[in-house]
């Protein structure tokens, strides 16, 4: 069981603010800000190169893998932080496609978050013409795991509408057509149990600033399957996935198993601050999170039915087929969502029509969806949302 | 002119520490932690998703481009941070070869970092059985540029020698061949002039955790020559090289100039952290900062070969052909080191026997370098590194 009423009291939130876009950037952890502080004072201060060995940065990648891989059904030993998103995405299909030589086709969908879609293009370009990626509709997955098709690469939670992929039969559907799968987790990790090793996941990717709370630019992370992991050629092939990194040898040789997915020197100021993220999960079980969200994510979808007719429901209304997310649209999406945004309710807006709102049960309350409904009420029903500076584009929303 | 004073002030240097391991690990800026915490508290805290705007978060990229790319003599606009100099090496690589499509050799030498033979070879790898990384001795570069080399990569300083390449020449004498250029500038941003520019450098990297003292795991930067940036295609296609990104179109379009070489979500942390040390670069100009730096390392060569006959000079006698450290060879390199560290004098040893030292002008100065002398001279002299715990190897050294 999580203490809900515990969890929320660990995190900085405003006042007079309503936090709905912890699917976009987690808030802040109370003690984040120290924690950072004094790995800067006390470790990179006192003890700068030293504290590579002495401070055990170097150890952090692979132990908050592990704090991160409980979240998400992995494997101990089998998740490793790095990079951004987009780089282990890139990686993963590279290794992936690396285990599948005789075949040229990544199969995704058009609801995949747009980078997903752009690395591996980006991938394959480099790979040759005779490479493609494959782009069909999420519901069409399915039918399309063909014979042809190396690598299914897909975003298991929706970004814009929170609908849920069946990982467990998509997973062994593509593997009965000796399709390798790699599992974007952005939006699941934190927001619903994810079982990698139960559906016999080869390859998850995910990023930990969303639904856990790691800060701006906090770092990514990779699973890979433990039969996979010795025959993986990492790709990019760093120095820090190396079997002996300070031994300095001129030929690349893999490291022990899901270290060698590392590439280069890690963030350690965004792994400390991940660090105080992580304390909060670690009171927290994915079963209660789920329930509570699906509670939250219900109230929220009944509310705003109830008083705002001109909002139609854009996300599953079946919990169990629903992120930690709903997702509303409306023609004038956009200037809706800055004037919520004025009145201290923060959600986000996606192209082209869709007003979204995550909601995050370590710091997020009944009380928080009831004010949150009103107060989009009000916005839709006076029409607030009807000023011309609320149509002006932001460079990012 | 830098006033050195001012800059030393300027950091945390510990009590009774010497420390001249600044090329693989700067210093805390004195103002570094403040301006973490700061953007924690008020930023991240504060603002949440709408930091990425109203915080400037977006912009610190290229921000930090601009004002790392003055030490390196870019211009202004072709310099972007982010990733790591692993991920920068194979996105450079990967776009010079791009750039040259009828050829599949990637020439380099055995005194480049290891990284970066890596990453290439993982990339060569990825491409097929006819592409080939081609590693030949550093003074025999200049011989091997043949028609069929694509990609000249080279990083400027030899990390454990401190030995120079002449970039000017090697790059004239490659595109004289029809070979685009990669310099990594790991050992050489903060440590010499690079006129990358008047070099007509087609593309370069570096990290920013050693002599621009951003803070452990600090971003990467990349360059690319204004005559190439609208031809590359940046290999690592990320959104946020997108031209349009929070459009979250389906097909991928380069952004506009430098942009498109940003992969994923940028870690505003370690770009903080950097911040508060580029604030004191900009006080500084490389030239003074070069003539410095060889005045101190010529002191301490003289002092060292005065005082210590088994210490055998590895890096180059004329200060102009040097990075900006020193390097003695010593077959008890390992264990000398250790001893030497435990006095307080920190630099750190390169396999097989090299025992290096940095010197970095904005923090060190005569007085560290005699004292630094003093103590090693004393180890030697006494045989203070003749001890089993001396010999017992860290795994991070």
């Amino acid at each position: 069981m999580t203490d809900f009423a515990a969890t929320k009291a660990m995190f900085h939130l405003p006042e007079g603010m309503i936090y709905l876009d912890g699917n976009s950037l987690g808030p802040l952890p109370l003690a984040a800000t120290k924690r950072v502080g004094d790995m800067m004072q006390n470790e990179w201060g006192e003890m700068l190169i030293t504290g590579w060995n002495k401070a055990g940065w170097m150890a952090k990648s692979s132990a908050l893998g592990d704090r991160v891989g409980r979240l998400i059904g992995a494997e101990p030993g089998h998740v490793v932080m790095g990079d951004t998103l987009s780089i282990k995405v890139y990686q993963a299909v590279a290794s992936a496609l690396d285990l599948n030589p005789t075949r040229k086709v990544v199969l995704s969908d058009n609801g995949n978050f747009p980078t997903d879609l752009y690395m591996a293009d980006g991938l394959l370009k480099s790979l040759g013409d005779d490479y493609e990626l494959r782009v069909v509709n999420p519901e069409d997955v399915a039918d399309n795991l063909t014979d042809d098709v190396a690598v299914l690469m897909l975003t298991q939670v929706d970004y814009r509408t929170g609908r849920v992929h069946n990982m467990q039969a998509l997973t062994e559907q593509a593997q009965a057509k000796g399709i390798v799968t790699v599992w974007d987790l952005a939006h699941s990790a934190g927001a619903l149990p994810v079982d990698l090793a139960g559906c016999n996941a080869d390859f998850a990717i995910g990023c930990t600033y969303k639904y856990l709370n790691g800060g701006p630019g906090a770092p990514a992370f990779i699973y890979v399957a433990p039969r996979h992991i010795d025959q993986v050629r990492p790709a990019l092939s760093g120095w820090l996935g190396h079997e002996a990194p300070f031994a300095f040898d001129l030929d690349y040789r893999p490291g022990a198993g899901i270290e060698r997915m590392r590439v280069g020197t890690p963030p350690v100021l965004q792994l400390t601050s991940l660090e105080a993220a992580m304390d909060i999960w670690d009171m927290a079980d994915m079963e209660t999170v789920r329930a509570k969200s699906i509670e939250l994510c219900d109230l929220f979808i009944a509310g705003i039915e109830a008083k705002c007719p001109e909002l139609t429901l854009a996300s599953p209304r079946d919990g169990q087929q629903r992120g930690s997310q709903v997702s509303f649209k409306f023609h004038e999406g956009y200037a809706a969502m800055q004037a919520v945004i004025a009145r201290g309710v923060i959600g986000d807006f996606r192209a082209p029509d869709i007003m979204r709102f995550g909601f995050t049960p370590l710091y997020i309350d009944e009380g928080d969806v009831n004010a949150a409904v009103d107060i989009i009420a009000d916005v839709m029903n006076n029409n607030l949302w009807d000023r011309p500076e609320y149509k002006i584009r932001a460079a990012v929303t």
